[in-house]
């Protein structure tokens, strides 16, 4: 915690290239200063203090005190021994902080304190409404600016008017989803909306089931939940010790959550297969067959596959035709996640690549991410009617009443796994109202089309390097920054480490100056690259245009 | 559906009698027409009129048109050949309708079609602002009234505005809980509210784990999930068929998460063995213990046990300290399913009903209910550190890198069962900085005096009879209200099925009239009774009184 007793913040207009400002500026004056200090320190004091400015921008990072401090550990509240209590204000004057020569414990300790003037304990007594406006508007200050065109962060960015307006009815209107005496409307809207969305995966007439979940790795763990129930039904009441041991087969790209699935469920992480990727992410079928054949003869049975429609890294699309002739050869239950890349099914431009979707038996597709709907929104969607109700239902009298004045078939609790369950539903279904399908589809060829000038920018520019070759298929574009210093090195594994370092540290500072954010991971064998996704309909050229620079300004010293 | 062609709505002002009113006015004329309909018809057609008055009034019922009909396979949008459409109004002037001798077919599709107007129906193009506000009218016009103080129908009710402006805040916020980097304010204040509520818990100085989590479901099933991790490390990788069959242990009377989330685990409902509850529905701890013995005999591992503070139905208390010890003999985790009854541990006043409760290995507590936070919050408190940790992570290095410029262990994601995690805490921290600890517990106390009013009020009226004896220890007050044409019958089988409808027709009853909504079910050989219960601070003891005066009113005829 040490070295991060100050705040990794930014501060300038995230448009303006601090480094092309007047040295009268304070920002100007916080980069000479930085250079006084070492370890990054100074460039979080300078952006410290361009807290004031931040309010005015809607920078992406965070600027928030110290999480050990803040949280508690020493908040300096009342009494205190701690070293900043050493420095009396009583007897300083402004001009005793820097630029002063004495003034670097003096100013750090007094802007310390200033940022803990906003206490975030809980206390006994009730704080006065102004208290609580200045607690939200530090709430709100201290925030990631998600919805900033330049947070390139996730996959889930942007903040849509009207899907916000429909959040604040669903908070007013502050109710369940379990009964549908208790949510008339929002229950009609989910089942209007989850018929919908079958019908855009080709079901016919929309036909089969779904529920709206807490996120995609929920959605997928049903989906586990429903492949295992179907193919052995007793399990529900009789546990995993009625049933052979399972495997399930999941690309080696494909998202975390089916391995933590696997965990909860109790089949065990080591039943999940993973299935070879090709060089641009996409899972190998005849990988999956030769390894569905080999655990049957090991004696376990094949009972799930997972295909992947948007990996998270690479946003891959795994081939889900052959898949699914594979899973029908062997029996096996085929679950698509489109957590990310279902939304794509909503542009005739792109929908090709989910060409078999419709063969799934189940398909999670998560509108709070490419369709910009606000967290959370992830919907599972079942091809079999009846399912999920016979695999999770446990006839709860007290909730579920079967003498009801009303069609019972609208109760949808006794198909959760939850009982009372957040309506997720409204933000999707009005958004959807306010722009219609084609709306939707707009955005989300936008973002494609970004993400494709982007490839076509970088793909053959001095000091990049593209992590895998050919057009992205989704808006995941991934790339290494080679500056100047190791751009010219043989491939060694020094360059490599050197590498390796790279997208750390220009997140760090993009964090620091508060510009941009975007998210880098190593993959495999391959050292940390940036991974960049668009989402965010309200991202123009320009901000792509920005993102390069800044990466080359904040990258160039490495 | 045929019999639910119109709404189950009301209308008149909530406080008003609508047998007192004069003839003349509208809610008189429905009065006498409602006599012309069988099967409540003519209550719901005449509530249907009153629809204008339900925007100026709270009523707590539904006004929605019918799922069938609503949900799209006979919207009339377009082309339909349906019956209705035979009706053309461009003859019919507003004498055609009722009172007029032959206007009940008339008036009826008059009003279908005028609620039809409303479309819920998803649409390739966009649809203008003024629709969305239309709708959005009409969603919460539709709407249960949770907030109203007369609607006891649910353990979540009311609408705390200080609660509803912190969530309209998350919802701008728009992130998520998975990494500080991205929520680092939402991480801390989570962290903030935990420890301060294991601190109330009275684990030492706060310490612990915890999450906030998608209902009270999922944190009992991670309880259980953490239960057969601690004793059973290998099945996280190697599932169930590494380990041998387990039991877990609850009252009767608990809820049916616990065994829906064995099923889930894999663990199976078979293995969830249900203790025998006292009359008033405490757990028995010699049957808990015996039930053990037997298990063991048996061949299975006895490895969760869940006591319940505040069961759903009767709200009563197991007895903590002598499960704990039972708990301890056995090597046994012990939970406490607190969603309910947790927050009385801020009431000086009654928290002795959870003494031992510090002596728990896991604590499920729902601030959405009791405490009126806007729903859904829910937190599971782990007494162990690092189990959830170990538990669940599964080290994806594309979300939690270990190279970041910041402390990890403030990413929370990877102990989670989901991925991204909605923002739960803001509404319950913000909530706690307004109300203080003390202001909690103030409400708390008053729900727990409005119950102890209404059970003080039946226990001697004539007419009512306790489903078990004694003074409630939540705000649940169970009871039969007798009708005139039952109350004097002897105690035979045919008194029994006559009892067991008349709670559902006065709730059908009272959501007809719009005027009040309080819970009904059967339990064990007992047949449909009422079940009161008060979570809105908002309640006063005049909305009680109205209760009582509204049942004798709807099932006097019974």
């Amino acid at each position: 915690m040490a070295s991060h007793g100050f705040w990794s913040l930014g501060g300038d207009n995230a448009g303006a290239n601090a480094g092309s400002q007047s040295p009268s500026t304070p920002r100007a004056w916080c980069q000479a200063a930085a250079q006084k200090f070492s370890g990054g320190l100074g460039s979080k004091l300078c952006a410290l203090l361009n807290v004031g400015d931040a309010e005015k921008s809607a920078d992406p990072a965070a600027k928030l005190p110290p999480p050990g401090e803040a949280a508690g550990t020493c908040g300096c509240n009342k009494s205190c021994n701690c070293t900043k209590a050493a420095v009396g204000f009583s007897d300083l004057y402004s001009t005793d902080l820097l630029p002063a020569s004495d003034g670097d414990t003096k100013t750090m300790t007094f802007l310390q304190e200033l940022l803990q003037m906003n206490n975030w304990e809980l206390q006994d007594e009730p704080a006065t409404l102004d208290d609580i406006l200045i607690s939200c508007r530090a709430t709100l200050k201290y925030a990631i600016k998600t919805a900033h065109p330049r947070y390139f962060n996730q996959l889930s960015t942007g903040l849509d008017m009207v899907g916000l307006a429909a959040d604040w009815l669903t908070s007013t209107a502050n109710t369940n989803m379990f009964t549908y005496e208790v949510a008339p409307v929002f229950v009609l809207l989910e089942y209007v909306t989850l018929k919908k969305m079958r019908d855009i995966i080709g079901w016919q007439d929309g036909r089969g089931d779904g529920i709206f979940s807490p996120g995609g790795a929920i959605s997928n763990m049903y989906a586990m939940l429903l492949a295992r129930f179907k193919m052995f039904p007793e399990v529900k009441e009789k546990g995993m010790s009625s049933v052979p041991r399972l495997a399930a087969f999941t690309s080696e790209h494909s998202h975390f959550s089916i391995k933590k699935g696997a965990a909860a469920l109790g089949i065990g992480t080591e039943s999940v297969i993973c299935i070879k990727a090709d060089e641009s992410g996409k899972l190998i079928p005849a990988d999956l067959e030769r390894r569905i054949l080999e655990a049957k003869q090991k004696g376990f049975v094949p009972f799930f596959v997972s295909a992947t429609a948007g990996t998270t890294v690479y946003g891959a699309f795994d081939p889900l035709i052959a898949i699914s002739d594979i899973c029908r050869k062997y029996g096996v239950w085929m679950h698509v996640d489109g957590a990310w890349g279902g939304s794509l099914l909503m542009s005739r431009k792109h929908r090709w690549k989910l060409d078999g979707v419709e063969r799934a038996n189940s398909v999670t597709w998560n509108p709070h991410k490419m369709m910009s709907v606000p967290l959370q929104c992830s919907a599972l969607l079942v091809r079999e009617e009846g399912l999920m109700q016979n695999c999770n239902q446990m006839h709860a009298c007290y909730l579920f009443q079967q003498d009801k004045h009303y069609d019972l078939s609208y109760d949808t609790g006794d198909k959760a796994l939850q009982c009372g369950r957040h309506v997720d539903i409204f933000k999707l279904w009005l958004m959807w109202r306010a722009k219609g399908t084609i709306g939707f589809e707009a955005q989300i060829d936008k973002c494609l089309e970004l993400s494709e000038y982007l490839y076509n920018k970088i793909k053959d520019r001095e000091g990049y390097e593209m992590v895998f070759n050919g057009k992205p298929q989704h808006t995941n574009v991934c790339f290494w920054y080679l500056p100047p210093g190791i751009r010219y090195m043989e491939d060694t594994e020094e360059r490599k480490k050197r590498l390796h370092k790279v997208a750390p540290v220009i997140k760090a500072r993009m964090m620091e100056y508060g510009t941009t954010m975007v998210s880098y991971q190593p993959q495999g064998d391959k050292v940390n690259f940036f991974r960049m996704v668009i989402s965010n309909p309200a991202a123009t050229f320009e901000d792509i245009d920005f993102l390069i620079e800044e990466i080359e300004r904040l990258g160039q010293d490495l």
